[in-house]
């Protein structure tokens, strides 16, 4: 995982350093890649890769789009109309940096970008065209654009725990989705280990926003980057509001047990998948 | 050229009234979408097809595409850390009516959604794929995006007639060539023909600025939308600051007439693009 992760850390701006473009967007686009992060949804798509005996090399393009996709949105959530967040991965948010106008247009870029990133791969037509239909339907409206437009209708009001899901489905959990759905694509699945991939998808996102939550209560502030208890503080509904943190705790094991078991049902090299699963539930950040 | 708008007027919001979002997110963009505006971009992309003698059903939802895309820019452009307006075509901007966040996401979901838009016609995969390629491009950091940011970064500075070209290129001008150019895509023009309509679409949308900043200097208010003059209180670079007005008119006639001279090389059914070209340098608004 830390080897897929350096090459990633690698790949990502070459994207975008050969790019003709003003230097003050280049900065401010490369400042958030290069922010770091875990890279989940990248190496859950280059593991599903794997796990069906594919090279990798491939897919880097496309697992470079999710990653740009992913760094947008946390850009334009930060906006002081947003989130208002000055600190993300215990650094400067993009706007505290390079100003409000610029984040925006960073934001704009990298998502335009990882469009371009997508239909210039080396994959067959057939592949790019799903494979494009399936991220702007996960990043779009109905994916988690609304996800971030509902949370933000929902602030400061109780949310039941169907709205709750709701959100982070949405928000987070249609991206991960998409990020497996597209290493089942370049690994050539067929349509029952498709229909496996996306329910472990479904609950490994599901579980990974519960542990989230959870970490929020229990974390060490200085490994996830902000306080512990800043949901708390927000008023924001999260999983251990709405079911205590011994029934977050459950349900996290439900997701991640049934996660898991659909992984086996789908028949391939699971190894490596089964232990970002795992990575991303025992996370301590 | 009237019915073409008005079909467009009626297709575009069917893109987005579909799709299952929150309704605080559809409204929003559903407003802009409705707020009309010349829809020059997916007119030029329509005639273009129909010059090359093929029906326009198959490229309505490309036109529709290049519509949502320079319908979030706009949305972009107007926000308070951007160019701060409060009216856009008369009425109220986006973030006046919905507030700022929610004018950024209808901007990012109309963007994401307009590739979808292309993903999901009834184009073969290899069309789709250099459609999305090229728009991506023109409305990325190498283009619409990067043209917004150097704009940004030249404002409230005495600008050379070179970089306020390459402002308006890459802010307006790529994503009117995109246009021309998905139109011989779809129309399947010979390597020759693209060449002479690129070369058209860079002439047109060079006289599509200057007869804006013409505008803005002899419009009429009520049918320009703003007050003339606001370029010269803002202290923007325009081409009649720079050539006078009789400098840039010149100028005007000679890209209009170039770009005329590349539309008769092409030997297609010209008349429609010819009489839009035509609108483009005499409208008074």
């Amino acid at each position: 995982m830390n080897e897929c992760k350096k090459r990633l850390d690698q790949e990502l701006p070459s994207y975008i350093n050969h790019l003709e473009m003003p230097e003050s967007l280049k900065e401010a686009m490369l400042y958030s890649i290069h922010a770091g992060g875990k890279r989940i949804r990248p190496i859950l798509m280059l593991a599903t890769v794997e796990a069906f005996g594919e090279s990798i090399d491939q897919a880097i393009p496309i697992a470079c789009a999710v990653e740009m996709i992913h760094t947008y949105s946390l850009i334009h959530d930060d906006l002081p109309a947003m989130d208002n967040d000055d600190l993300r991965r215990g650094k400067p948010t993009n706007h505290i940096v390079f100003g409000e106008a610029a984040a925006i247009l960073a934001g704009d870029a990298l998502l335009t970008q990882s469009f371009e990133l997508i239909a210039d791969s080396n994959l067959n037509s057939e592949q790019k065209v799903e494979l494009i239909k399936l991220l702007s339907h996960a990043a779009g409206p109905s994916g988690m654009v609304g996800g971030q437009m509902a949370d933000l209708d929902g602030e400061k009001q109780a949310l039941t725990l169907e709205q709750l899901e709701y959100i982070h489905h949405h928000k987070t959990g249609k991206l991960l989705m998409f990020s497996i759905m597209a290493g089942a694509i370049i690994g050539n699945a067929t349509p029952l280990q498709r229909e496996h991939l996306q329910a472990f998808g479904e609950h490994i996102g599901l579980s990974f926003q519960i542990s989230d939550d959870i970490l929020d209560v229990e974390g060490d502030e200085g490994k996830i980057g902000k306080q512990p208890g800043s949901d708390e503080n927000n008023e924001k509904s999260t999983y251990p509001k709405l079911l205590s943190l011994k029934g977050a705790k459950e349900k996290l094991k439900h997701h991640f047990d049934e996660g898991l078991s659909h992984l086996s049902a789908a028949n391939i090299k699971e190894n490596r998948l089964r232990s970002i699963a795992k990575f991303i539930v025992e996370r301590d950040h």
